[in-house]
């Protein structure tokens, strides 16, 4: 199902190429102010346009249908629509005997007995992350009112692209290559209290990787020292006490110790796979001839689809503390 | 809360030294056959005694208190209990002080408020994954009556420990230093439907990651190519689509597609922390004073947690693939 | 939270001045044949405009935003929304220091603290019905795809208003007294497979009952013999079973058995108390002045809510089963 | 599924003739002093012995065999079980081709494909209410821990058996007719905060109602004036509002508007078939000989189950109220 929180609750609905896309927020708190003006900043970091990622337009204006009233949030539930423009469709029907490597078409086509909507991705589109990004700045603004003696901050920024720190040489690499490429995203949360999670199964580690595999091409998740854990010591993986605030000498739990917050800062890794749509020649079956076939894609896609994820890995994080603080 | 799942819903229950650990199985089919002996095996699977694990003797038999009648599933709620011997809790009180390093002593006791049972790791004790083993018991059971032309196969193995492959080796490494050390764990699965999971927030990724993050010490998850993905090309990356069942040519995708199964191995890995419980000296604060001060664990411990895990990772794969099967 | 259902959900939203009401529908299967023009009879039977109805003019032509391609359900979130007409809400700031009698005026305002959408109802009006008639189409399409000898069928009709089973009778007597009247309901589905429901919690009981009393104005339900029962004998009131297909003599009752529908004609009624809106002169506080003034309705308002009910208690009937056969 | 409640989660289990029979709470807050003592008393009044009640013996000694700790909640699941005695199960498998009528024999056969305990009538007993008033005991605690002016207090009294408001003449009805009666139950709830609930499918009448019938027997609820709206004028049924505390002149709201608390006394009624199991001699069909044959229950029932009904019906109520404010 399409829907993710207990307190906080997001139910994201639409497809690339239908009328909108959209998600209606339940369990807002009443009272917190809510302008068009607030969702800009995080939309335009969202955007296409960078190098690397795609020129095409899209003209995200959030229209908020219910739950804001006077410009603040009612306590009712919150809906958040954006038009879909540029929705072209004409020859998708041609495209469907070929499923695109890499993209959900083949299963999708299996799981939704031929009845999906198959133009652009549809409802697997990665269009529908600026519906996540919109619930995302609600969710911030949740957070941000957590009575604490410092503000909940959360921020995410790419840590590689191509295995290379320099964003530009690793962007650089795909370009030459033209090919798409990889990269990795990091996200940190300060000012968290101390306990928030649970030991089994509504764990922080958990609710999080839960969110943040909603997020299409995120292939990993890891918290604090992560995969290099495996090679460590227990004496070096410890993160020492060192006073009743709870803070610690190392932060190799990433701020999670049996699964709750221990006041330190939350910090995890995910991996975003290279772009699906890569400029280069590959192959795929028809399944119509029931051969397989060179392919190529259309039209322009992000060459490294990593480059627009960091907001929307703050969106699900902040989606996930709301649940938890809410 | 401690529990999860929608149609195949398990309630873990009790702490370390408390007088029972369990789990509460709901939605479990009628008419699967259930003995004692069929859990047997992988309670042994669990349990220490192999180099590098803890020498003490846990007799770990099922109670089943609930649910079965004539050796059968009912459909009622299925319980299942484990009777915790050797819970001498003597001299916990007095170490309450000095919250060890790397365990949750410190945050469970913000979060409950200091009311938590504070013997032994209490209810986040990784003696609870006895019970996640038992439900995984009759969760393998439930998958293995899919109808499919073959059986779904979960199968789980420790891929490297201290960064090595050869497990004696690593394990050396551990002994040696007089510490513990951490590893890799590996877990495949094959015969799965194409179709299982949802596009948004209930992708199989999201599900199986949500379920291992309940297991103690797990920082990190990555499916197929996983974190290799952000050095790779999307024409590497990409798993070309080689026939009408949806074999893929490579399984970078390690067999979910749009957080869909794709038919091809379910395949991922976790990493597992270093054990806690360490020989080393640390160092860590006295609450009660506020001083900084050396610690050294008592007692037997794993060195390496990581070679008791992988049959806790087949349980909780196989009680996701149940709930989403069901 | 206002969501309803696990396998078919559905989440309400919007106010009755804001600028849309609507539904997102998840978890519906692909393949369900779906137009504005399957809305029109059911939607129509909602309608104001027959005797002791209000003759104020709603459109409410349905827009299916999302999981609707080709004129059929894709798998994918449905959205379907309702524009608000007629929302001049000029003078309901002045209004707000008297919260109207039997309406949600006060709660809405202590509940949400203050920033409640105040106009017309706001998120609590009769007005969001017409988004749970939606969802009960798709459902009613959703149940009747159900495998079985005969076709289910959910029957909703007015058995009392004011007391007379003559309706015209029970209305006029509200004209008469310049008031507004009560009414009791009943519905009626057959062909139900046996074995729907779960024994605790989860009865088919419960789960119509807590979807009903989400129905505005409902104080009361019974099933089959319903409050009759507490002046029956058991030899009375127990249903005799007379063939293997579970017929019964009788259907005290109302084809749910511990719970479970036991293939019997699901029967239950419930009582809708008299709009709130009464063209009576009433009594009610003045928060602002703290005196208790004379009060009356402004407007036309409907003068038996209970003549429009049938076709949302069948709606919401259908979501219940919907939700138990998927 | 066997559970209910969100943030105060309660799973069921056992079944009448199976080892135990019991209650896993989720949820409940750190810090509630629990002993076995502070369940004797609600225990004590579901028991059987008094007039009309069955004379057969049951030692219901709670056993806490997770959660509790010092004799105080620790934050983890509290785990409350009750052992069977007194199951001798030697002729029930005779028994089982006569499904007995007004139980859930048949239903539970057909549902649960044969695999059913059918002894005493398995997990569907109303063996399990003792779990239910156990967790009611909890919750009722969870409840007076709510801040406020005044305490919370749950109250629960038969109004009528047999039609008789005097219950000994109503009693003495069904032992002149030999045979069971059914009766109706009013359970109040004072000083409520104002605002619990919500106005979509989470009112608190959705709640209260889906919990309720819970309790076998349990065929209808009303809240405040309930059916008897239904011949009520809007003016006669108006609760006018006299101070700012939310005070009502009247009641018949039942101390629920719009789905939420007013802050009046919360006041609703249920109605409790008569015991199926009647000494009168009834029809029911042989599944194995395919007639309708004649039928006696064996053994010592309740007369009038109704009378044993008051403490769990609080049992449920607290468990909701403990959902909703914890």
């Amino acid at each position: 199902m399409n829907s993710f929180g207990k307190n906080f609750r997001v139910q994201i609905l639409g497809q690339s190429h239908g009328e909108y896309v959209g998600i209606v927020i339940d369990g807002c708190p009443p009272g917190i102010r809510l302008t068009v003006d607030d969702f800009k900043n995080d939309i335009e970091r969202r955007k296409p346009g960078a190098k690397g990622t795609t020129p095409r337009k899209e003209d995200d204006i959030p229209e908020i249908i219910s739950g804001v009233f006077n410009d603040t949030s009612t306590g009712a539930p919150i809906t958040i629509l954006f038009k879909n423009s540029n929705t072209r469709s004409g020859d998708y029907e041609k495209q469907r005997a070929v499923p695109r490597p890499g993209h959900a078409d083949f299963v999708a086509h299996k799981k939704f007995k031929g009845f999906e909507d198959y133009r652009g991705g549809g409802h697997f589109s990665g269009r529908l992350t600026v519906a996540l990004v919109a619930a995302g700045v609600v969710a911030k603004k949740v957070v941000g009112t957590f009575p604490g003696d410092n503000k909940i901050e959360i921020d995410s920024t790419i840590l590689e692209i191509g295995g290379e720190k320099d964003l530009e040489k690793g962007l650089q690499k795909a370009i030459d290559a033209k090919d798409s490429i990889g990269g990795i995203v990091e996200c940190k949360v300060s000012n968290l209290p101390i306990g928030l999670g649970e030991p089994f199964f509504d764990s922080v580690e958990s609710l999080i990787s839960h969110a943040v595999f909603s997020i299409p091409a995120v292939k990993g998740i890891e918290f604090g020292a992560g995969f290099a854990a495996a090679k460590m010591f227990g004496s070096e993986h410890n993160d020492s006490l060192i006073n009743a605030n709870g803070t610690t000498a190392t932060n190799n739990a990433g701020g999670i110790v049996g699964g709750i917050t221990n006041g330190n800062e939350l910090i995890f890794r995910i991996v975003v796979k290279p772009t699906s749509s890569t400029p280069k020649i590959q192959e795929t079956l028809n399944v119509e001839t029931g051969n397989v076939e060179p392919f190529s894609v259309k039209g322009r896609h992000d060459l490294c689809i990593a480059l627009r994820v960091p907001v929307v890995l703050e969106a699900v994080t902040a989606m996930v503390l709301a649940d938890l603080i809410n």
